[in-house]
């Protein structure tokens, strides 16, 4: 999986209040948390830090790393892991590797799709040889495929089913249409795949097919690969389809995988308990899925919206003459995948954590998706490597991780999130996902609200390759393109007039599970374009050709999460933007009683949207107490104080959990569950909306309400710590 | 040319006031100008006249006059025009015909498409024969074509130009592709096709291939002919290119094209000083399109919104391998066109005429456009007959025109509009045209602002068959589907809310003449759905199976127009809608202040937009002096105050005319001069704000505010003569 589509929907809208200019206006240029002294020296480092970037270097490990295709529990992907540990060891970082065991299909097993009535057509399911790309010849590269698929052989009549969403389904029921028995077509887009699989199955398919169309993915947007990056008509979209309600081992939710021949005995779960899918299901590309589409002969064309972009009218069925086969037999078992963490220790603060991320498992050659955020972060590995070796150690301690089987379903983060729960709980300052994070020339990002005023700031910071653009100038002056998987129903993001916008976390890469089962701030930021996502084709060849041919996107990110890491690891008083949790939950919370409000017009939640002017009365008296303190030269209580300001996104976490999935501990936001991708913001209120339901809403308000205010109570606690003479507006209650 | 594709553009939304229940309170139910007893006596001829209608009968005249092509200047149309003057002397009408000679093409000449290189490849352009459908094989029906086309001979590379807007051409030119000595392609939809032509000339293209594309009008709208209603691969639109700056016969603007050997000499213009193409042009299908669309290898694809749905990435440019021929040979010369008009002359007030009209020449069958509008007013005129048989008469005289050489460019509408316009002035009480006016199961209209409460309260009189919904009510219900030529910068209607949508009149029909050149209140009103515009297979095998199954439609928009008809034709005092023209005036200038505040920000036309409000005082108080008028039993002075009424409309007919064109004489409406389909409402206004001009407002404010003033004068007039003891406020200055 990869944050890349859904992190595009967030970005709508291009908007300049200056956090900088207003939050330090005594110490300009101002960065948000640091003394003046400290400033001096942070400035320097970061001066530093940035002459050492190289787009030869980047480039180098980009081609190591995505030599061969690598999925996760292979040999080839060992191998990375290999390359990463020897590269963050040369660079004289500590290095961890922490094994899992976790229940993983094998590869594609068979696959067999044909169309046995009127005619017998075989369909293809691998993607072309064209000889400009020497990797696209792979032996290794596998077939289209789609794992977690159910085993079976199955020939059917067929149904076309849109997106496949919810809705989707709802509609052809509507009009009078059953999938019962049926092989299903669906497209990529508008949900995360493995809800198309659970869908289709709960409405009785025998088999699902699931392809790219032209109008989402393919010609309709642009020139096609190997001519231009678009999907072409063999380009095949591979993807997992696990949808069990937590993220993770589907047989160890909540507790790590750890290895079985370990210490520790983890109880797993039966198989017959865990909701994978039991239906065969695999991916087509359009060149493919045509041979299908074009033979329906049902009488009814498909409602508005429905229609793609193959030329003829989109049918619902294809009628009793058309039968088509699909067998998938995927075999499955416990295999072992290693987390790979580096550490540079703190020189004063050993104990909390600045933590970074990507995972370095693909579907092939994972050359955006995700590699050029791990040869982005093994770069910055190094320069900070070589500032240690010149005398320099930052004040935190930096944990760069690496994470495995993230496209299984992110699941190495999550097993490690869930092994060090209570140490991150008490030790970490941030997580920051960099998942594909140099796929591409346009910057976006999404974050929790603590850490916005941190991405603006930072991006002022950092000069935009061959342009008299910052970085930030750059974001602010782009609004992003279309996205074709953009979810109905998703948050909107909380915009702040002047600024770009700054996405919402949803579903789909590294930071679930710290940000949404521990609790943890999280920011996701990278470079976006056009991708061939989860295609063979995501290689070293397309990304020198349409990627990145200069290279300079690499050393430009590197800039950016490298000064993101330093201010985070070297801030006297951590630089969480905390008005940011006012406005931001105002907006979010106003948007969740609107919900409510279409099927309970008269409802309000009142009780909790009244505490939003306290808390932001304390988030303003701790923004102003905190810029005092660090005038004043105040030094001996900053561990206590940031200790507490550890503690604010804390908060949020409750530990009845989602109603959706109790894996799922923010009260602040979720991956929506009946998409996957997109994102929630509220989810306990959303979740009650979507059944059109109030009976629970009352102890949800309570649970929302207790969150807002244990979060004003902390803010009123570190006020009164950083001003211990005079009295200052509180909070408890 | 049709109003059935503009007309749909006006009608995005559906939303109840009920002009009937508030304007006559004291009379339910309430016919708008009726006094008690003579509503009686109308709600009596109405009742009778709605028994009459036949399914059977109308389609009988439409089997008639669609039995084969008739084109204009064509022998076939001749007997098409002497079926129809029949028809109406059997029913006892009185027929006159006019003749106009007129310059028009003799029909489509040669035509060559082929592409020359890489390989040569005839390119086909006519229709397929299909079996089902008896009339695709007649030898009669012309290969596609476009009238006053360019003779020429030209082969070179190619450019796409989108669909040839005045924007399409500048964005090309911004992309730095010239059109100069190339064959440029473009698709239909966004304009009026003569403006793709004109455009592509005025670049120095060297010949035009105009397209139908399947995004649309074909396969992605729904199934495609014969299986469904939409454009299939061999469906071609014929048209015209004619886009001289005024309306009617191109060589005697202003004049009516009297027949040369007869007893008047008009004075023609030389062909040399008439702006016709002069570069070839030719419709394909996409069948055909797609044979030099596909070989297209230009590196750079189309900006967004230019891709359609052929199944590739659209390009720019050719290249230079790509070369394609366009050969067109077409005649043309001075032709007889014949316009027939029946009357039955009233019998209270003979010399007050209430006009209803529809053109009878078609591109081939003509089965939706025109003819289906021809066969309902035939059915009309004969219901009229047998009430006068039976002896009725109505009070006012009713003439109902059918129009020759529509097609060509609304030529024979406006030369009768320009040999009687003095008469017409005086005489004419109202324009309605029904050009297609049974092409589908779905109500729309557009109209001048005084015609809009009679469209309403007529409406509702009347049963949509096969349901308990009166008209209006299937108006009120359904929202207008998408239209492949909505046109940016078109006048939005004036909506009210709970009301349908009614839209504006713009270009393209037989309402032009008697609307914006004599000035006479219009409506057109029809019965829309899926058509093959212009291609041969509008026909009545088309019809029986996708139109109207039952013919049932006809009978039902025979009842809606003789309904019209007859209130128009027995009101004691005309029906007009009065508060609307101030209603809709602010509408509309305000829209058009908007549009010159968007270069000229601080200009106003207050001085204009001031008179609303005597104006809305006058036509209140006009109102309410027509209620107690009508009940007090005065019918002395009907005729006086019904001239003073017919010359409302009058008050926006400004001796100048447009800048763009003085033959449209109409301060109020004309059809957009950039795109000729589209409606533009106040456009003096429109016209100085798309040349980003301030210097003419002033004299435009001038006449404008004449214009209103004119109109609240004659209100106060007639209120003073409906209430001649009692002051009312007045609107003398």
């Amino acid at each position: 999986m990869t944050p890349s589509l859904p992190k595009l929907s967030t970005l709508a809208f291009a908007l300049a209040l200056s956090f900088a200019a207003t939050a330090q206006p005594t110490t300009p240029p101002g960065i948000t948390g640091f003394s003046p002294n400290q400033q001096a020296v942070e400035l320097k480092t970061e001066a530093d830090f940035k002459q050492q970037q190289d787009p030869a270097r980047f480039r180098q490990h980009l081609e190591r790393l995505c030599s061969v295709p690598h999925v996760a529990g292979s040999r080839e992907n060992e191998q990375v892991r290999d390359y990463i540990a020897e590269t963050m060891r040369k660079a004289d970082w500590k290095v961890d590797i922490y094994p899992h065991d976790i229940y993983l299909p094998k590869g594609p097993g068979e696959i067999t799709v044909e169309v046995v009535t009127p005619t017998r057509v075989p369909i293809n399911t691998k993607e072309f040889v064209f000889k400009e790309d020497k990797y696209a010849s792979d032996p290794r590269v596998m077939s289209g495929w789609n794992a977690y698929a159910g085993n079976g052989d199955v020939t059917a009549t067929v149904v076309y089913a849109n997106y496949g969403r919810k809705e989707d389904f709802e509609q052809l029921k509507a009009m009078g249409i059953s999938v019962a028995g049926k092989v299903v077509l669906a497209r990529y887009g508008g949900n995360f795949r493995g809800y198309k699989a659970q869908f289709a199955e709960a409405n009785g398919a025998a088999g699902l097919l699931i392809f790219t169309d032209p109008a989402d993915s393919g010609y309709m947007l642009g020139l096609t690969f190997p001519e231009g990056p678009f999907y072409s008509e063999s380009v095949i979209q591979r993807g997992s389809l696990l949808t069990v309600p937590y993220t993770g081992d589907p047989l160890t939710p909540g507790e790590p995988a750890l290895p079985m021949d370990g210490p520790i005995k983890i109880k797993r779960l039966d198989l017959k308990d865990v909701a994978l899918p039991k239906i065969p299901v695999t991916p087509l590309p359009y060149g493919s899925a045509i041979e299908i589409l074009k033979r329906m002969t049902g009488i009814k064309a498909v409602p508005a919206g429905w229609q793609g972009g193959l030329p003829f009218t989109y049918r619902l069925e294809g009628g009793p003459e058309l039968t088509v086969r699909l067998k998938v037999q995927q075999e499955k078992a416990i295999q072992r995948v290693y987390q790979v963490v580096g550490t540079l220790v703190g020189s004063e603060f050993p104990d909390e954590w600045v933590i970074a991320g990507c995972h370095y498992d693909a579907w092939s050659f994972g050359a955006t998706d995700p590699n050029s955020g791990t040869s982005m972060l093994l770069s910055m590995v190094e320069t900070l490597g070589k500032q240690v070796k010149a005398g320099y150690r930052p004040r935190r301690t930096i944990k760069i991780a690496h994470w495995d089987a993230e496209e299984f379903g992110v699941i190495g983060s999550a097993e490690w999130s869930e092994q060090f729960r209570e140490e991150l709980v008490q030790k970490a300052v941030a997580y920051m996902n960099y998942d594909a994070a140099v796929s591409g020339r346009t910057f976006g990002a999404a974050a929790s609200p603590s850490l916005k005023g941190l991405l603006i700031e930072t991006t002022k910071s950092v000069q935009y390759p061959d342009s008299n653009k910052t970085v930030y100038e750059h974001w602010l002056g782009h609004k992003a393109g279309g996205n074709p998987t953009r979810v109905a129903g998703s948050s909107a993001p909380a915009v702040v007039a002047g600024e770009p916008t700054i996405g919402n976390l949803g579903g789909g890469s590294d930071h679930i599970g710290p940000y949404m089962h521990v609790g943890m701030p999280a920011l996701s930021a990278g470079m976006e374009g056009p991708t061939l996502y989860h295609s063979q084709y995501d290689d070293l060849y397309f990304y020198d050709k349409f990627v990145d041919p200069t290279y300079k996107m690499g050393p430009m990110m590197e800039q950016v999460v490298g000064t993101l890491t330093l201010r985070l690891a070297n801030a006297d008083l951590l630089p969480f933007d905390v008005v940011r949790y006012a406005t931001d939950l105002d907006v979010h919370l106003r948007a969740a009683e609107m919900a409510i409000k279409t099927y309970a017009p008269t409802y309000s939640i009142a009780p909790v949207l009244n505490e939003i002017a306290s808390l932001k009365k304390n988030a303003e008296a701790a923004e102003a107490a905190r810029r005092s303190y660090l005038l004043g030269n105040k030094p001996e209580k900053l561990a206590e104080l940031n200790r507490t300001m550890r503690q604010l996104e804390q908060s949020f976490v409750d530990q009845k959990g989602m109603a959706f999935g109790n894996w799922y501990r923010s009260l602040y936001a979720s991956s929506d569950p009946y998409s996957g991708y997109a994102s929630w913001m509220m989810p306990g209120f959303l979740y009650e909306a979507s059944l059109k339901s109030t009976k629970n809403l009352p102890d949800l308000e309570a649970r929302y309400r207790k969150a807002i205010v244990s979060l004003s109570d902390k803010l009123s606690t570190l006020v009164q710590a950083m001003n211990p003479p005079a009295s200052v507006g509180g909070g408890n209650k």
